[in-house]
């Protein structure tokens, strides 16, 4: 029986048990997809959208690594959400104690950089997300120019949506409306995510223009669908407003599950994304490899 | 800021989160109501399906008072899974140091029994559950005989279906039948609810006799129609069983959520139900009744 502590934490409505997992206790109790599986569960477990588990590094480039099952016991490369939650565990567990921190992950080096208050709580967390990608050969976008902005789209049922595409290390149509309440994000969505202009595929998202530092959006994810969020979208869609003069190089992005603010700084043409994490609650389980004879769970 | 210890507890797939509150300190810091909504949701706060609070007793009669509430933030009366749990955490954590609890509930008194290993571990909890009823006029059920053991009910579509007719302080409808996959639960429960020889409606119970000891149900509740478990249906299932010849005075009785154990006490008259409650996990939540500046939850 191994007794573990754990952190119920949640980004903008995405949650996850974190736990510290450097020793490989954990792991030894239970092998992770099946952890995942079980505390994932929604009324005999915890209930989370995954689990991550704080790993030591591989090598001496990294403070750390990050790594992060799917409640179905499958294993994930990277989450935005779910990183910003592991560096406010990090930082406010005094497992590192500097403010950016350098992740290994499956999918590559992740630097979130915590921000704290007076007290040393994390109330939010940056990531830089890289240069946003124009040329529609790299986004892949089909186009008879380099680039497309407000590029016209001819869609099957006859009507031509304006869309501006961008590469955030997958593709993204950005689309701006007058009214994000009278889209039908589902139809127009699946419509533009197989549309043959966009060979691979594409992530969609309606932009709403509340002022010039405010974008309401509703995001369609390639493969996924309608979700509650997605953090390379919103760095597609103030990409997009910015070069098409609707907001300057700064904007909160505000999605059905929370806000993120998204800042491009022209200095190095990368996106830095902010949003918040938050610690829900803190728990300890008893988990069992066995016959759960002495654990109830 | 208040800072809240709770134990996440289930019976049969039932989940609450408990909380000793006998000090008052919790309700101070966020009226029950609200408090329920914020804890119960499953991706904003711990997730479950009520919250239950232990409170001292209004009168010497009793030993403790058990106050639920449902995750919409409405009061609940009671709600034997939620019992068992209760009784489970006031053994375990040495709240009442005794087997019989007299709890006070706003459905009047209820006596649960915990079923301790040698460690002191609760593994489940026996509760009383009184005489069942069967005579036509109390349950209530309209038939030309004083009971209604196997009458026959004319349905609207023509169909003729045998039911036994038990009262368990609500009216039960409890229906043998050959293979449980074959029943339309939806369908014919809700047409024997609305029955008109059931004049205050009922609850429904299909059961498939496994062996004389083993009863399999499904269960159409009077206004909620299909859950995983109903403890009185369960008591009015072995009542059925055991007077049609088909078990003894005990059965197990497997629900989609989990077993009950029901007994038939001949020389009391009462039937004992004994079901699991088992703790999931431990934790610490921090509320605040202000602006939650002070909180992150």
């Amino acid at each position: 029986m191994t007794q573990i502590l754990f952190s119920k934490m949640q980004g903008i409505g995405n949650d996850f048990v974190v736990m510290d997992d450097r020793d490989g206790s954990i792991e030894a109790a239970m092998p992770y997809p099946q952890l995942a599986e079980k505390l994932c569960d929604r009324h005999f477990g915890i209930g989370a959208d995954g689990i991550i588990l704080v790993k030591d590094s591989e090598d001496e480039d990294h403070d750390i690594r990050f790594v992060i099952y799917n409640s179905d016991g499958s294993r994930a490369d990277m989450c935005g959400n779910g990183m910003r939650c592991f560096a406010k565990y990090l930082y406010e567990k005094n497992i590192i104690d500097k403010k950016q921190i350098r992740v290994q992950t499956d999918a590559g080096t992740v630097v979130p950089e915590v921000v704290a208050d007076a007290s040393g709580r994390v109330t939010s967390v940056k990531v830089d997300m890289g240069p946003p990608v124009m040329s529609c050969r790299q986004v892949p976008f089909v186009c008879d120019k380099d680039t497309a902005v407000e590029a016209s789209v001819d869609m099957a049922d006859g009507s031509t949506v304006t869309v501006t595409a961008v590469g955030m290390g997958n593709p993204h149509a950005v689309v701006f409306v007058k009214d994000l309440s009278e889209v039908d994000v589902a139809a127009q969505g699946r419509a533009l995510e197989i549309h043959p202009r966009f060979p691979a595929k594409t992530n969609v998202e309606f932009i709403q223009v509340m002022d010039d530092q405010t974008l309401k959006m509703k995001v369609w994810e390639r493969g996924a669908g309608m979700t509650l969020a997605c953090g390379t979208g919103a760095c597609a869609a103030l990409t997009a407003a910015h070069i098409t003069g609707r907001t300057g190089n700064y904007a909160t992005v505000v999605l059905d599950g929370g806000d993120l603010a998204i800042f491009w700084d022209k200095s190095t043409n990368h996106l830095i994304k902010t949003g918040p994490a938050r610690l829900v609650f803190e728990g300890v389980i008893r988990v069992s490899a066995g016959n759960g004879a002495d654990t109830e769970f």
